[in-house]
């Protein structure tokens, strides 16, 4: 009798975001409610906007507002090259980089047994599709994390099957890294794909 | 150009919630998206509601969706004693602990000038007429921070002005609490504020 229903009811709607649990969720509703009535009710005028606007480009797979994303679109890409990695967030890396100005396709997720996620719920028919239609090489540039990694070796298997050339991108001390306070894991990948140094 | 621009409007709008940076609302959005639309629309519908419906009790300050809400109201409170608690989870923390049966008025906040939130944030002229109403004892009982402690000292100064008895809920070990293992702060003010023990 003591919080109002349309306050629980808010406390557990916010639980839906990833990393919230029961106490954040009522930390948030207060301040909102208390604090912050404006950003409430602008966020949930932004949730409606983006869940019915935002879908996938139909090329690369991204959140786009089109059928085919602006970046697939452009005339400035090379196509000799697909890069795959795991989310939106991965590809602004990579574009931050400035090392690459091919396509890409974003899986949206990565095989990951723990979280129920398998090869079904992967994008893989479409970038086959996508890696045919281009003809190119495919750079895999998903996490070096274990998932990440298993994911890489899936899609290796199933890309070097249709004849398509496949990379991967390297693994070793990070720029401006020192051997002193590497984990010895990367140290040892670093030696194992060591390269020739010619003149 | 990566990013669709209602999904980069949700990432901003996500940022009002506390403790939500621009990883964390990038990671929002890219989940609601992508795994929970449903909770999306659902989360959008409970803070319009939240929002159009929860205000304060008229009586005790908590949220509500009456002018004055259930416990207020309610025949089986005692008024003879008023409990001044920060926030409304501090409130439900007191009827859990079922220690007592009296009325509350909720602060929604403390004095933290670091915050910028002076006296005047406070709703201290409601306060000061709910108290003169009920003309009962008032049990301080804000956090034992430093602005739970200023508010409480600032409250108190506040109330005895008014002529009203004015109190604050103890401190010192907590139950089961080993003097080895408490902290020197807590353990010292056990010792000032120790009890006299009767037979």
């Amino acid at each position: 009798m003591n919080t109002p229903s349309s306050l629980e009811e808010l406390i557990k709607a916010l639980r839906c975001l990833p990393g919230v649990g029961p106490k954040s969720a009522q930390r948030m509703a207060y301040h909102l409610l208390q604090r912050d009535r404006q950003g409430a009710l602008h966020l949930a005028r932004s949730l409606d906007q983006a869940v019915s606007s935002v879908r996938h480009c139909s090329k690369c797979n991204n959140f786009s507002e089109e059928d085919v994303c602006p970046m697939c679109r452009s005339q400035r890409r090379e196509t000799d090259m697909l890069c795959v990695v795991e989310m939106p967030a991965d590809l602004l890396m990579m574009e931050q980089a400035q090392c690459y100005r091919g396509m890409y396709f974003v899986l949206m997720g990565r095989l990951s047994p723990l979280d129920g996620l398998g090869a079904k719920d992967l994008p893989l028919e479409r970038l086959l599709k996508r890696a045919r239609e281009l003809s190119c090489e495919v750079i895999l540039a998903t996490n070096f994390t274990i998932e990440g990694e298993a994911t890489a070796h899936y899609l290796a298997t199933l890309l070097r099957a249709q004849g398509l050339k496949v990379s991967r991108i390297a693994r070793g001390l990070p720029v401006g890294g020192e051997l002193e306070h590497v984990d010895s894991g990367t140290l040892a990948q670093a030696v194992l794909e060591r390269r020739t140094v010619t003149e």
